[in-house]
């Protein structure tokens, strides 16, 4: 919220997906900003951002703009974060960054505050905000593995284009609309902008997000895998990931497979526990087809979870549908979080 | 194909999604049909189909019309099939029946001739063909069992609409011109015509395919569950399954995991065994950005499977991509193909 007397905190990359929901979701937290500086490319700046009933000129992202920053949060793309957040910490700012830039860095802690908010105190200037598809799921495991163990996780992603940022949003409409008139269509963005080959979306699923790497793993993929290990601080659990792309604006979905340590769990001690756990809301009554959907969860923080279930010939191995905004908690939500966390803890000071 | 002294063949639910697929499987087919009995409901009499450059009409499906039919083909719901495929029998036709409701009668083969069309010679005047989920990931999935042995399968799909039929893609089309628009939706028919609720699919992706169970699946799970043990013959499997419906107009996506009974095989050695598989085409070649998708798949009666991954932490653990139209491989061609059988295993004669 804005307070004249708050934090002096710099948005880089203001003007995407996730640049304008981190100011709202600044906007709606109890931590005082009293100043916002609004940064993204050359070609945004002559342009404003409204902040606290006041407007905030946009200004290019380059070192200097960082003087007297206490809180920087990053959301325009690995490069820029590798060249920008060392000069935001340097000028005195913890960087919150929202890339996969140093999220691996051995020194960079790796945070979902609901899992490992302690893991701040080990920061070094950069607080690394998880990827969109780990952090909802993660959330949700955390309360099963702190009560009964968890051993292992298979999960198969139905994402948004939203992550693929405002162009690839765009697109797809286009795309949709074409299709239904039967014009002709020439992807151009999804799945990969950076790739050589791009495939419609309208009426599609596309396995592939991001970019294939050696082992025939996507990086979404292993980033899934690697960093549901590092912030759960257990090398021990088998992760694997399959990730797709589907035609939803916002809100990724997850099927999740777990197994856990104990064979005497119930689908009924998961529920109850989930439906105390902190950022967790359980819709779950099929009775009453209650379950979550990504179109019920757009502008929501919470993550939402439902369709759990035993597997019938495995004493400990359980289904789970978890679904959440993946611009918010995702990204622009966790992120904020991630400040408040700071403040709370006292590593930074207004 | 048409030729005058061919099979006399009856399609019931001729006016349907899958109706009239099973019509353009019976034209392309070597099977010499010589006359067609096209039946549906009392409100499509008066309609004609072609079949072989000629007009049929169509008749009411009632126990009359099934007089000197030699196969009949039926796909037009669970309660025609039990009331009328026992008096298609009666009249000394065998049924090839593409709804639920014999698929798990002790005395039904439940056949997908790739995976088990000696079970043909058992059959008892009716044949079912198995739900269009399960058909796709068996027929890609026996290969790997019959070489190294398949103790576990976890599956998550990705559904087509027009699983649902005629009216659930229309449904999705309407749904989906008016979100463009801004226009107020009230869904009526996704994600079960029968249930309660109904919630808007364009957009969005629904984990509820079929009604609920008393143990929190879905039939559509439960379907692939059984289904899959029956197929192959071996209820040690371990199978489990997430359902989900997706705003995609004609074909299912399903990402399987599955886990063999050897820790000495690679992702190549599955991908050269599918490569020569009957039925199978392998699209797996990431560096090239080539992989199975829904949109490549449609009217096209060949399973796809690509993503084929070795799960980092399990040795025995992989990862498959399949893709296939529901309404052919998983519907109307897979029903043609075990009339095909019939005949070259001489279980009908002309």
């Amino acid at each position: 919220m804005y307070q004249s007397n708050g934090f002096h905190v710099a948005v880089v990359g203001v003007t995407g997906a996730v640049g304008t929901r981190m100011l709202k979701m600044l906007e709606g937290s109890p931590l005082p900003v009293g100043k916002i500086t609004p940064l993204a490319s050359k070609r945004s700046v002559g342009k404003t951002v409204e902040f606290g009933g006041k407007e905030w000129a946009i200004k290019e992202a380059k070192p200097e703009a960082f003087e007297s920053v206490q809180i920087a949060l990053f959301s325009a793309g690995g490069s820029v974060s590798k060249e920008l957040a060392p000069e935001a910490v340097k000028r005195g700012a913890v960087v919150i960054d929202n890339t996969s830039a140093f999220r691996m860095d051995k020194d960079t802690p790796l945070v979902v505050p609901e899992v490992n908010e302690k893991e701040l105190f080990n920061h070094n200037g950069i607080i690394a905000n998880p990827n969109c598809s780990t952090i909802q799921m993660v959330a949700a495991l955390e309360p099963i593995r702190s009560a009964y163990g968890l051993s292992r996780v298979i999960v198969s992603t139905y994402q948004a284009v939203s992550g693929a940022g405002v162009s690839a949003i765009k697109e797809l409409n286009e795309q949709t609309e074409k299709f239904l008139k039967g014009e002709e269509i020439t992807p151009e963005i999804l799945p990969v902008k950076g790739d050589k080959k791009h495939y419609q979306l309208a009426f599609n699923a596309i396995p592939q997000i991001d970019l294939f790497q050696p082992n025939d793993y996507t990086f979404e993929e292993m980033k899934m895998i690697n960093e549901t290990k590092k912030i759960m601080g257990d090398d021990s659990i088998k992760v694997s990931a399959t990730c797709v792309r589907l035609p939803v604006a916002i809100s990724h979905a997850e099927s999740v497979y777990i197994e856990i340590d104990r064979d005497d769990v119930s689908s009924s001690d998961i529920k109850q526990l989930l439906s105390e756990a902190p950022g967790i809301v359980l819709e779950d009554d099929p009775a009453n087809q209650i379950y979550p959907m990504p179109l019920h969860a757009i502008d929501k923080k919470e993550v939402f979870v439902g369709r759990i279930r035993k597997d019938p010939d495995v004493p400990n191995g359980f289904h789970l549908w978890i679904v959440s905004d993946n611009l918010l908690k995702g990204a622009a939500w966790n992120s904020v979080q991630i400040a408040e966390s700071l403040q709370k803890l006292g590593l930074v000071k207004a």
